[in-house]
């Protein structure tokens, strides 16, 4: 299946629309291109719908938030979901300003999102920011183990049930869930924390590979998020043999990513459903 | 010719103001410094004539437009037409959406340039976009071909005495035209649009070099852009033997600018006139 | 007392909040990890004081200045004040527009800076807009050497009287002084002006530093100085065997910049006090 996922976003190309912060939006673009899709960035109010309109997919992201680009993302997203495009919101920073809530929870009520990324505590905050109702106990600690796997796992698919969003909380250990199934994934490396952006890139990749596969979204995504941390086991292996640092390490996880195939996935993938 | 042309911009260090997408902004910066200029990027209304006016030359890109960079744009590229320095579009994107085409339309009718760079499909709609006149002919394919070349070649010559710009059309093959005399350039490889900014990067090494030989323009514009392809297959050798990726490309490109000389240029250069 | 610096800031992980350009946005925050620091950007006006509340340091970077983050600057850099949080100020181009100049002197008016840092041509137009009275000469040329040394330190110490800020002079020869004593600093090479950034990365490196060693702002600012300088050293010893360029140096200088230590301080550090 999950061959099938890979070869699908390598055949279609599928075009995605990123409205995205400017800390890391080169890397996204280059890594959207290295996993199989083609991006597109544009955030004027007065082109988003035509862009997303091109496009096959479509990427919110807060990361550099400002006034004159969250209408901007209301109005792609509002097109992108007539269309049927997958919209992925990547919550970056969510809690860290009442700014970023207040943002979170306006793109929540106009927008519907088919795939939400974050880590633990940007997940939390979009909870908060998901209704009035306190139906969802958030009372996680912000880091995914072992021992609290299985509450992270209820709480991912009573919020996918809240938010009709599929839910990636990325961390040590990755969850990605829908209301009925979770996958756990067990690829990456803490390494990927000492540069910026392994986040919002993954993000586009799942952009990328929904792009391709809109009847299979949550496989999609867990294809995703396992091929990003199997770049980054791959890159850390290389920088560590010939002795580098993390911007090395960022150049690697990408081309690796250009690299992917079938037969490292099916090598390397440490995924389970729960 | 073409070793005096990058000895000119070696040594005059020729400042480059760049209005530019937050995109591939950082790769422009360094490839600019790489084949011997300066970068200068600023946006704001209230400096960007102030900024043209030190420098040598201004690229006008609009990967990331918005509405308050558009009047910036038209203010800076009057104040450098005033001042006679060369002015070069980059017309990113142009035919996907209404506000991209509007805005080159707007760009075509206050400001002079020197060079519009782009693929076929945007340089297509740069002449949509030049006058209400149909002489020119764009029943053209998407792609540049041996089969196809004489008459892009026409329709860049043409597009030239409209817009006095010279023309350069990029990709699979490369054509460079002025109304008069066209360069065919068959550098490059087609492993370079695996990464973003090859294109925009492309449009500040013309820039550069324009920068450098206001007197020679048109042999100037063919040159970087057979310098950039020399450095993509220089940089996909060595990625190729060292069997690396999308990401390692990008920086090599950048490496091989930085080394680019006359040697390399003439051994390298695969440039013909029709 | 360097490897102290040191060690508190790969233990403390600050949190650096910068208001800065999207050229080289993405290098500093790869930086500001590397050196053990933690990055945020935000500069929207309605989350800056809830950000820079959170973090430990705030960095304002005029680079690539717009009307729009000018009062975000004011208002975060008030904000930290009042919270004690070091400031850092990079006057990027200040001299090259009226409206930089104009904007360091209303930022020099509303916010009191731990530390400026730019090149000597910058660090004049900020003497320039640091009050009306001329009590502090200028008549220095752009180029810090031997020969103008004692001059330019006396200039950095009154500069640092007036504006209360530690004074980081960044060229071929790096001054750091408060009103009262200052390092000489001969870490580094040429070839770092031969990519985009490093300056400001390096006060982001400051910054970084500075979070970690609230109490001892000037010996931080110096260690920043010249742990930026020798990973510039080391990057260009490799580039130099391996035969690369400008975009490996930079992908080097952030790679050493991770794995820099109190021993390569040691053996490496060319610091003395005047």
């Amino acid at each position: 299946m999950f061959e099938e996922i890979l070869k699908n976003v390598q055949e279609k190309t599928p075009l995605v629309h990123s409205i995205t912060n400017y800390v890391t939006v080169n890397d996204c673009a280059n890594i959207i291109l290295a996993c199989g899709g083609s991006p597109i960035m544009a955030d004027d109010i007065n082109e988003v719908e035509d862009i997303t309109s091109i496009c096959n997919t479509l990427v919110i992201n807060i990361g550099t938030l400002n006034e004159r680009t969250i209408d901007s993302m209301i109005k792609a997203g509002k097109k992108a979901n007539e269309l049927k495009h997958p919209v992925i919101l990547d919550p970056v920073g969510a809690g860290a300003s009442k700014f970023r809530n207040d943002t979170v929870k306006k793109l929540l009520s106009a927008v519907n999102f088919s795939v939400i990324r974050g880590n633990i505590s940007e997940i939390k905050a979009v909870n908060a920011g998901s209704g009035t109702t306190k139906g969802v106990d958030t009372d996680i600690n912000d880091a995914v183990s072992n021992d609290n796997l299985k509450e992270v796992v209820s709480f991912a698919k009573a919020l996918s049930q809240k938010t009709g969003a599929i839910i990636a909380i990325t961390g040590a250990i990755d969850i990605v869930a829908d209301s009925q199934k979770a996958y756990i994934i067990k690829n990456g490396t803490s390494a990927m924390s000492k540069i910026t952006g392994t986040g919002c890139m993954l993000t586009t990749v799942i952009a990328s590979f929904c792009g391709g596969n809109y009847d299979n979204l949550l496989d999609s995504t867990a294809c995703a998020v396992s091929a990003m941390g199997i770049c980054g086991e791959l890159a850390l292996e290389k920088v560590t043999k010939l002795d580098e640092g993390t911007s090395s390490l960022r150049t690697y996880i990408i081309d690796y990513m250009s690299k992917i195939n079938s037969s490292i996935l099916n090598k390397k993938m440490k995924i389970e459903t729960i």
